[in-house]
């Protein structure tokens, strides 16, 4: 194998033949159809991994069917020693796909655990499954008939269990700082269950509906933790808005970004603007629509500045888009849709494009970002990872967090931008606004997985980027298995205080240290590496 | 002494002297006048308990200045066994003030670490010390002349930090689900400080703008924990909208407390109400204007219905009363009171007053919930604390948390009037609806602290209530030192699994366990009772 060597594979001490006793032991539980192994569990590596390589392999996938089979699937990996890496659909992809950080385990696959088990239109709450995905759940309040909407991604096929656990970015008002999910039912290390919050008391009716508990509230610990495995989840579901009305605005000129990012950040501040709006650049919307080399010939070397411009004539879009939507009555939409053409027409060369539609027409809406901005999950976005490759293509993700300022947003694009250029790679960026003063800022770095060097290549800048982005103060919010280690070496105030505070509970509530380990740079005491 | 046995006096096995020689060291680092123990230290007792009582006692207050003083104080503490209760100001009052649980330790008190540290007007966040109130961190952005508000309580005086700590509520937009704080500064146990988000970053700018970082997010473990002393946080603070218009509501009849819940839960669901509204029957309203004596004389008994009615006439108010702020444009303001008036109105006999007023005005309102709903700190409702017994009335509450719709709210009400008559208490209750979903009802019990044998009968009282409300699934949000074990106690699903989890990490980060042991009901390993 010619797996590139500075990629972390860890590989579980366990001798093989106690993971086969424990899959078969696994396959009496939830039957044998359940558990792949072999072969057949190639569809849960990472999908971008070049087939050369073979970091981060499952021994066998297991598939439950309830809360009680996760419970013994963890009490048999445990008494045998046996790490688990859990997930949700397992479209975890830009980021390690379904694939665990440590080799030699058993996934935890969520697929067949994709129930909706309840809605509550009158609360506007559903509890779910871990493995429910956002068409599932879409669907299901559909059927219904609640006028309710469910915050997605740019891409629905994923689980919202396994997205939220990955602090996954949703762009309706409730993905607003995960402001999502209430209450969550988890199986810790010893096989248990557990209820976070107020269903931490038996019989308790606000579990899905109330933030807190009375205690410390330990929910955020099962978001990039791996404290346990979630089998359920309250989500919250926000009631139709009598309109949506879809804004699209084009700025000319990279540093027009200054005067966009400030006018947005004050019309959320004031609350004329709800949501999670996000400004992505012309080659970020080039790669939703087509493949690199539609656009640009040459494979070898960036896509010049002069090219970026034809190809944003071509779209009609500029340099900069920023996109956001606005939900309510009509009358107050129109308020603050005025307000906010106002404000933005005061940027030289902006161009303001918007719609107003009613539920009736969101599912029809001709373009894929606007269906998501109305809760309608689809899968077109999914082109992205093509940009270089095609049907090939792969992609990962480097996204630090940034203040919320004209400064600091066009600073940290530049300095991306000149990053990027240095490694031969095209900046595409979306900067998705996850609240009123920070952003996550996503660079998709595309290559051809048939192409292992190039493959290579992309994974070594992105590990550069990571610890030079550190330097100046910009930390990951999300991470690709094979830098979860070094961007967590980023977060190294006090002498890393916080990653030796939470290694210390790591420890506490998973003794053996079997869950998810490594994941986000947290390990457990027998694994963790020499630093 | 008298103090009733069903109090869970817990005292530290360290010596006495051992606790005088801390001091005194404690003392050469942050001045003895910093330093308050034997009689000085009455005004860190529980207001409320009555002076003949010995229970929640410390040993000596300490009031370090900086984070390093407080660094040195735990580790000074741990050195010697000394358990260390941290609190803000200080006015926990009603949940037992300063007080600590377990006594014969020393008590941080940060009244003199009340700094405003900066105020960012471009992204509306502040940085403040544990120990300023929310008095001090409004005056501090006047000065600064910042068009900033910040989220306050009934009461003005205690510090955010403590509060907020707590799980205090606050009535602002910014006080729904507690939204307010973003990114800690916490000493450990080992004396090590730690940031919590993006501050685990070296030089990271969104410490205090992104609300969770790289891995598992800690930061509500230090709300109603014992993890650590914090000792810095970040705030986040709205803009000024250019109008507020406040609202009241009023209902003549307990039953018409289900369409008045319904009915807010529906438009605080679809976006026209945001913050914090709440509900308060007619005694809690009679006890923020005036004694009890001054509204019916016998002192024996519960004030009949007839007489609530009569108390309702007097003030002009209903049997519930509703009160929020919408906060806005003018024009947006407008169309979402015209909305709320239809459908409240829809309420048989149900009055509906309104103001609306701009930024001037707002510390001139003449009704000090209004000026709470404005974001003015004020004093003004501590005329409730003297509903029995005038200058030497106490109160105490129990406040469970409910779901909100109308015949739960309403079920939990009729439910508790039945059982505060029962214990010959007034019901006084106040509905504060922290989000969408859910609410907490604060029910205050008053008593007269000068009569030990009345007060002692309020304490059982509320022990009752907890665990006959624990029994139908009903759990409070907040506990007072008497019985956070018991309020704790009735989380029990699966086997007290929430507990036995919280506890494994207690033991982890605070392995000899002096962190404000038993806070919540969460117990180190030294000191936790047998089950």
């Amino acid at each position: 194998m010619t797996t590139p060597d500075f990629l972390p594979v860890v590989t579980a001490s366990v001798p093989a033949e106690n993971v086969q006793t424990a899959l078969r032991e696994i396959a009496e539980i939830i039957g044998a159809d359940r558990v792949i192994a072999g072969d057949g569990s190639g569809e849960f590596r990472d999908p971008y991994q070049p087939g050369s390589w073979d970091a981060f392999a499952t021994t066998g996938v297991v598939q439950p069917d309830s809360a009680e089979h996760v419970q013994q699937i963890v009490r048999i990996a445990c008494r045998h020693g046996i790490p688990i890496w859990a997930q949700g659909q397992g479209r975890n992809n830009g980021y390690g796909g379904a694939a665990p950080l440590v080799s030699g385990g058993i996934t935890i696959n969520f697929r067949r655990m994709n129930r909706v088990l309840s809605i509550d239109p009158q609360l506007g709450v559903a509890l779910v499954e871990p493995g429910a995905s956002f068409q599932d759940i879409y669907d299901a309040i559909e059927a219904a008939g609640a006028d309710l909407m469910v915050a997605v991604p740019d891409i629905g096929w994923g689980s919202m269990g396994g997205n939220q656990q990955d602090n996954g970015l949703t762009y309706l008002p409730y993905g607003k700082d995960w402001r999502n999910i209430c209450g969550l039912e988890v199986v810790t290390a010893d096989g248990e269950l557990l209820r976070t919050g107020m269903g931490a008391m038996e019989n308790n009716k606000s579990w899905n509906l109330y933030k807190r508990n009375l205690g410390p509230s330990i929910e955020t610990l099962f978001f990039q933790g791996n404290f346990g495995v979630v089998t359920k989840l309250g989500i919250w579901l926000m009631p139709k808005p009598e309109v949506i009305t879809h804004v699209h605005i084009d700025v000319e000129r990279d540093e027009d970004l200054i005067p966009l990012v400030d006018t947005l950040r004050r019309l959320r501040l004031d609350g004329t603007i709800d949501g999670v709006p996000c400004i992505l650049n012309t080659l970020l919307i080039a790669s939703t629509i087509a493949p690199r080399v539609n656009w640009y010939e040459p494979e070898e070397g960036i896509i010049p500045d002069e090219v970026i411009d034809e190809i944003a004539a071509k779209i009609g879009i500029g340099r900069w888009h920023l996109r956001f939507a606005l939900y309510g009555d009509r009358v107050v939409n129109e308020h603050n849709l005025q307000k906010s053409i106002t404000a933005f027409e005061a940027i030289p060369g902006a161009t303001i494009r918007h719609t107003t539609t009613g539920p009736g027409e969101w599912g029809s809406l001709p373009d894929p970002s606007d269906r998501v901005y109305a809760g309608v999950p689809n899968l077109d976005w999914n082109t992205m990872a093509g940009w270089r490759g095609g049907d090939n293509g792969g992609h990962m993700s480097f996204a630090p967090v940034v203040p919320l300022t004209g400064q600091e947003v066009y600073g940290l694009q530049m300095w991306l931008k000149a990053e990027f250029e240095r490694n031969g790679i095209d900046h595409t960026s979306d900067i998705i606004v996850v609240n009123e003063r920070s952003a996550c800022s996503v660079a998709g770095i595309t290559f051809n997985i048939d192409d292992a060097e190039a493959t290579e290549d992309a994974y070594r800048a992105i590990r550069e980027l990571v610890t030079a982005a550190g330097r100046i103060g910009f930390g990951e919010y999300r991470a690709h298995l094979q830098f979860m280690d070094l961007a967590q070496e980023q977060y190294g105030w006090g002498d890393h205080a916080y990653r030796r505070f939470v290694e210390k509970i790591k420890d506490a509530v998973d003794p053996q240290g079997l869950l998810s380990p490594g994941r986000h740079g947290i390990w457990p005491a027998a694994l963790r590496p020499q630093r």
